[in-house]
Parts: C-alpha cells; structure tokens; sequence
C-alpha cells in the first residue's frame, strides 16, 4: 500500500526566529554505555557467526574492538553486521526485501577492516537489542577475536526517572514500562516517529508523545522545540506538513496529511495547558489556526471536508478505508481545541466561527453519517471502526447513542480492521469518551499487551494480532519495532485507567 | 595452489635501532587530484550504475560528492561501490569467488548515506582506474545525483619526472612507460607488491623494484628504509621473512622462502654499488650474510641443498615445478654479492668461504643436475624452464653450454611453463647472461608487450599468454593488475638492451 507524495519544486517556507527558539531548545542527549548481557570475547573462522543481546533496546552507536589469533593478519577481514529489534529479524533475507520503502533502511553493514588489533566505531546511529556479526572471510592465517562491543546509547531522557507503576497488575506495570522505554527512545534531538527507520518529526506520532510525555518525562522543552519547528518550515500555502527533515536545516517534507494537521492545534492547546507558554501562544497561534481555517475552507455545502481533503488523510494503515466520516471526524475532535486557543488568545471572532462549525459540522455529520436503522456511522456506504471511533471522538451523538455503534464495531470482525497502534489509541480514546473505562483497560490488555507477550522491549509501528506478520511496506524487515505512536498506554494507565 | 606458511606462536625479532633508521627515510607522498576523463554528473534511480574511467592507474582515496533530484531525500540512499585495475574485472561476480585468500581483498564497498548533499571520503586506499557506482536504492521521491567524483592519488615518486624513452620503436617506449607507471604506483610508504592486495613489502618483488628504481627514480632513500624493515624485524634465529607488514608496528610474517631471503644479500650490494653507503653496509652485513650462512648449512654432503631449503623455495606460482636445481641456482647466484659484501666488509674468511663454496656448488649441481646427453638441466627427473634459467645464473656451465638448453626450453611448450612475470624477469637475466641480447628482447616484447597489446596500463601480477585468465588465487577477481615484480623490462631496456 504504498503513500507517497511527490510535489514538483516544492520549497518549504523556513520562518528564522521560529527556528531560531526551535534550536533554542535542543537538548543535549544523555549518553549511557551499554554492553551485551553476556558475553565471552569470540574467536571467529570465515563463515562463522555471533549474535550478541544487549537485553534491551538501545539507539546509538556501535564500538567493536578487535583483534586476532594466529598469525599476523595478512588480509583485511570482511565482516557482516546485522542489527535487530526483536530476535526474529535475524530469519529475514534482506535480499528478498522487494517493497515499496527503500532497501537503505535494512540495519546492516559491511565492514573491510585492514588492520588489526583496531576499534571500529559506526558513524550511523542504530536501533537494535540484538547484534550479529559474521566473519565473511579473514585468511587462512589469522582467525577474528572480538574482545570488546559497546554501545554508546543516546535519548534526550533518562527512562529510571520516571517512577514505575506499583501495587497494580504486574502486566499493566510492564505495558507501561515497555511504553515509556518506547517513548524515551524516540525522544531524541526531536520526537522521532522511530528510531530505526524515518528517524523524523511526524506530526501524528508527536502529537501522542506529547501526551505521555505530559505524564512521565514532562520535558516540554522539546515539545516546545517541535512545535517551532513544525510552524518555522511549512508549506508555502502555511499548511503543517506531515513530517519535518531535521538532521541538518529543518525542512518540511512535501506531504500534507489533513488529519495530521488537524492535530496541531491540538497538541499546541494540550501544550499550553500544561505549561502556560504565553511566548508560544503569541508566536504559533496564527499558524495553529490556520490549519483549522484550512480545513474549514475544503468543506461542501453541508459543511462535511470535501474530498480532496479527505484523499490527504492518513487515519490508519487500514486498505480499502473509506475516510470520510473519520477524517471528519478528526476535524470536530480539533474544533474544541482551536476554540480554547482563540479563547487563550482574546480572538473572540474565531472562537465564535469554530463554535458554530461545530454545531454546524455535528448535525451534517449525523445527517450524512448515521444510519438510525442500522445504529452504526456508514461513510460512503461501508462500516468500519475507524467512522465509530472518530465520530464519536467529534461528538456527533450524545455519548448513549455513541457508545452501542463504538462497542459493537470494536468487537466484531471487520474488513477494514484497526491496524496501526496510532488508531488503536483513538479508539481507547474514544471509549473512555463515552465511559467505557472496562472496555478500555481490556482493550489496552489484550492489544499492547499482545506485544508484550511477544517479547516486545519497545512497542511496534505495526501489530495486528490476526496478522502477525503485516508490513504496510512490503517486507517486514524494514518495520520499525519501537515506534512513537505505539508508547500511548502509559497516558491512560497514568491519567485515567488507575 | 595454496602457500600459506603458518607458525605457531611465532614472535619476530625486532632491533629497535634498525628500525628507528627506517622510520628516519620514511617518504613523504605526494598526493595528485585526479578526475574522471568524461563526466557529466548523474542524475541516478535505483538500480541504476554509472562507471567512471579515470583514464590511468590510480592508488589513492575516493571521495564523491553527492546530493539529489525531487523531493527532500526520507530514506538512506544506499550505494555499491566497486573499483577495477582493468574493465574485464567488473564482468567478474564477486559473490562466486571462493578461492583461498580473502574475499577481503575484493575492492568493493556498500555505502549508506544518511544525508544529502553529501560528501562522502572512503577511508581504505583503493588501486583502481575504473570505477562502478550502483544505486541499490533510494527512495520513490529522490534520485541520486553525483556532482564530483575525484580520487586524492599516492605515490612516494612522480612518474613524469623519469625522462621518456625516444627514439627507438613505439612499442618499447610504451612498454617502458608502463612499467614506470608500475613502479610509481607500488613506490609508497615501502616498496609494495602490489598496491590492489597485499600491499606489503615482499623481499622478491623488493630486489627487481630497487633495480628498476636505479635507473629511474633513483629513490635510494626507500631502498635504505626497506633494506633496513627486513633487517629489524626478522625470524628470531635471524632468517629474513619473505614478507613485512609495515601498516603499524613493523613485524616479520611468519613465511619464510629460502631463496627470497638469498635475494637480499643481492639487493645489499645492489644498493651499495650505487651509494657506496658505509653505514648500511656496517648495520647490514651481519643480517645479509646470515641468509647465505644458513643457505650453506642446509646443503647435503654433496653440497646441494637440501629438501628443507627447496620446499621453502618461491620460484613462481608454476604447479608441480620440481624446485631443487632453480634453488641451487638462486644460491650459486647469491654467493658472488655475497663475496662482493665480505670484500667490502674486509671479511676475508667469509670470502674464502663462499668463493670455496661456489666453485664446490657449482661442480656439484654440473655433476646432480646436468644431463650432457640431453643437454638439459634435469631437476629430480624433469626438466623445466626456470631449472635451465637458474643453472645458468648460478654459472654452473661455461655460457657457450648454457645457452643450449636455455633457448631451447623457452622456446619450446613445457608442463612447467613460466607463470609468473617474476621468472620472466630472470628468464631475460638468464639470456642476456650468455649474450642472447636478440632472444631477450624477443621475450620482453612478446610478454609484456602481449600485455600491453591488451590495453595493460601497469603490469599484472600474473600473465599467461597460454592461459589468460588463470590465477594462482582460485579466482581472476582478486589477482592484482599493477604488480611490481612484473615493472622490470625498464631496467633491461634502460640498462641492457638500448
């Protein structure tokens, strides 16, 4: 299923001071040495091969410290390193890697070392637990001794800061420490989206890490620092884009998601709760609300986002999703927040137009959406999850009426099922909207704790447990199995569940 | 054919004070940008290859400046690398090389690049005059473009300052040039063997570089530091190793060829008839007739040498080559430089004692060696090209009956043919010997011309005209195109035959 956006000359329109406050809250990373859980310096023949396990997942940098037995080393040893997440990436076959996002991403390198004894430090950052190292050839005089590998392990935060749950069930302690071990190895000089693959500020993925971040690290500086450099490089029209390049001059990515966008306001409103930044209310709010005036604008005639706007929504990995009802959805989960935000900033005016969207934008959506007979949201004909959990995440029908439709398409097999842990948390969010806080903590169980017992350290771009082995991207052997979207559980096990 | 010595625990000799003296003549490179002959920066999609022709040997460092075309590169871009002496070699797979020395030695390299534009340094030294990029991959919304390629080239000399050959056939001027161009690109931090693989100070190809180098660069300084690398770390009962590595601490291989260590004796007083250098004659001596004592100490009743000293013989890469008379004629050619040294060294007993043993030697291998009735030197039961070509440089016949057999064994097919350019250079000293100045010139043109009929811009490491794709390596791809051993029809042509 491939999603790619490809905009001819497309040049980001870069905003100096508001990069210059971006830059201003970089945060120096925390740098700790991580060394394999067990490990007895190898001697390595051609051909053979060792897997070494950092017992957790680390994002860093690689030191191999090597040397040699035998004779003087007459040819350079040739060595191939494989990094992986989880355990089970190491049965892949890079080569059979076919799909649709570049084979770049594939955690390997090989290596020509030509002089020994000598320490071979990686200049790429890698995210892994597990390291494999096959000697592809030395020469028949000299065999590879490793004596020594480490891993300089980097994050803007250190995860033993934050207190661990207690005195609850030991599964909830764990799918909350695997969260916020998920959450602590995406913050890095941004929120990256995931450290193994894209490694970029994505504003669907950020917007989530803020919220846990709210109740765990609470380092709003490098909420802040996002938040500047999603408004500092835009695009030319002031949309958000959906992901920034940030290794090097910020850049926006020439991708709008509508739904994405929509979320800014949110995060900023959420932010602002928390902090009180009047510098940043002052500085990001016209940018803020001009996602919303955007998405105002691409309505019909009843007021429901047309569908150019609705073809630039991202919502779920789901194929053959029909968005509308969820992308609209997702405009009137935003509309509350744009109102606090013009509130917050004495703009009576625009407080008094989101006001009446909404109103507006709840009865089209009920009008168009909602099949009395059938008691379920129906966008365009088919009946999916995805419409159950954000309509009533825009609070379409009072929460009774909500609630039946939520419950029973969260329950039933679907053809359009959730797949992305991203739709996962809207969906608690929407139960705990309508109170269903039973529901909610099962769900939490039986899907994020799905990975855990699975092994997962961090939690995973992609999980479906009917199909264990999904990759939107052609190949499982580019997921990223630590990834931002997945870290939300410790949001609701700290701020509602318990 | 495999040939690897190994000793267990082997720990060589090293004599500080020789070795401080090599350091004092280490030479500064010079370094020359050199670019593509014909280039136009490429704008390159996945799978897409570009190759470069460099338009002559290169030994130095890559660098390629990259940036990009579309969108905002999202993904590594990630490139192979592969570097080739001659075209033919990117026919070759490397991936179904499995001969005996190390896959290592195969020049290639897969690159990630994070970040565009870019400039990327190789940090390993590559010999190569052709180079092949492939973009493996990107990502659906950029192209790879390279921008500059340029390659900063090392050599201890500069080939255009040895004044050409003029005057004479084209063909010789050309053949001269390249073996120049040869010697350069072996000439760095020692004399190298080979710039492509090994790259260490081999004692045979040492000898043939320092007599070329007499007369053209006449770089005696790198003579001096390698005759001092063999003496200071040596075998501890003091035999000088076939090989040095000299990348880090100096150290002795654990290899030993009996009649490479007879050569250094030779290159002693080689060195000394051009410099008349007292302080390395005194420093030296000791080590360079330790080679010849020992020779004499592995000698039968009859004054042959004996199966140890033969099986440790070089010779060339010939299979099945019965070495005991080409053995016995490096000896009975060592032992005249060897008295030249004890001349010089006013060591008269050493004097008597090698003229004493080469008039006995030579006797001796007449009556074991030669069979009057064939008029052939036979070696154990066969006869061979290098056997006539050793008895004859070890004056074991007046010259008028050497030169029978001599002509008639290069002339006519052999199970044992030459191999190696190495025993071509003595085939040319062996003629030229007994005055086949017509027959010498014949076999240089036709040997290393045949290489430069085939577009040779250095000299190879192996050359067969009868078999042109054979390698002693189980494998053409890791054979070297720029060989030292192989850069000697300048001295015959500057020296003898001109």
């Amino acid at each position: 299923m491939e999603r790619i956006s490809i905009i001819e000359n497309f040049f980001p329109k870069n905003d100096p001071a508001l990069l210059q406050k971006a830059e201003d809250n970089l945060p120096t990373l925390l740098e700790t040495e991580l060394v394999p859980v067990s490990f007895a310096a190898p001697t390595l023949a051609p051909g053979e091969t060792v897997r070494w396990d950092f017992g957790t997942h680390c994002v860093g940098y690689l030191t191999l410290q090597l040397s040699f037995s035998g004779s003087h080393p007459d040819a350079p040893a040739l060595l191939r390193l494989r990094f992986a997440e989880r355990l089970e990436e190491f049965m892949e076959d890079a080569s059979a890697y076919h799909g649709w996002i570049s084979k770049g991403w594939i955690a390997e390198e090989l290596l020509h070392v030509d002089r020994l004894p000598f320490t071979v430090s990686l200049p790429r950052r890698y995210a892994f637990r597990y390291l494999e190292c096959t000697v592809i050839d030395t020469s028949r005089k000299f065999r590879l001794v490793v004596d020594r590998v480490w891993v300089r392990a980097v994050s803007a935060v250190d995860p033993t800061r934050v207190t661990p749950l207690e005195r609850t069930d030991p599964k909830l302690c764990r799918i909350d420490a695997v969260a916020i071990k998920t959450l602590a190895e995406c913050m890095q000089e941004v929120f990256e989206d995931g450290p193994k693959r894209d490694r970029r500020l994505w504003l669907g993925d950020f917007r989530l890490q803020a919220l846990v971040n709210g109740v765990t690290f609470r380092n709003f500086a490098l909420v802040k620092r996002c938040l500047y450099l999603f408004a500092g490089t835009r695009f030319p029209d002031d949309r958000i884009a959906a992901c920034l390049f940030t290794d090097g001059e910020p850049a926006a990515d020439d991708t709008w998601f509508s739904d994405y966008a929509l979320l800014y306001p949110v995060a900023l409103a959420e932010y602002l709760a928390l902090t009180d930044d009047s510098e940043a209310l002052r500085d990001l709010y016209d940018v803020a609300v001009a996602q919303l005036d955007r998405a105002l604008a691409m309505t019909d005639a009843d007021g429901i986002v047309n569908a150019d706007f609705v073809d630039a929504a991202f919502i779920d990995w789901s194929p053959g999703l029909e968005k509308t009802a969820s992308t609209m959805g997702v405009l009137l989960y935003a509309l509350p927040y744009g109102r606090v935000l013009a509130q917050k900033n004495g703009d009576a005016l625009r407080d008094a137009i989101y006001a009446e969207a909404l109103e507006r934008g709840r009865a089209a959506a009920k009008t168009r959406f909602w099949d009395p007979a059938k008691g379920v949201f129906v966008s365009n004909g088919q009946i999916s999850p995805a419409s159950q959990i954000w309509m009533t995440l825009g609070g379409v029908l009072p929460e009774a009426s909500a609630k039946g439709a939520l419950c029973r398409l969260l329950s039933e097999p679907s053809e359009t099922p959730l797949v992305a842990p991203y739709l996962h948390h809207y969906a608690l969010e929407a139960l705990l909207s309508v109170g269903k806080t039973d529901a909610a903590m099962e769900h939490l169980l039986s899907y994020w704790g799905g990975m855990v017992d699975r092994g997962a350290d961090t939690f995973w771009e992609i999980w479906n447990p009917e199909a264990p082995d999904a990759s939107p991207y052609g190949g499982t052997i580019v997921n990223s199995y630590c990834h931002a979207w997945s870290c939300t559980p410790s949001y609701f096990l700290r701020n509602h569940l318990l």
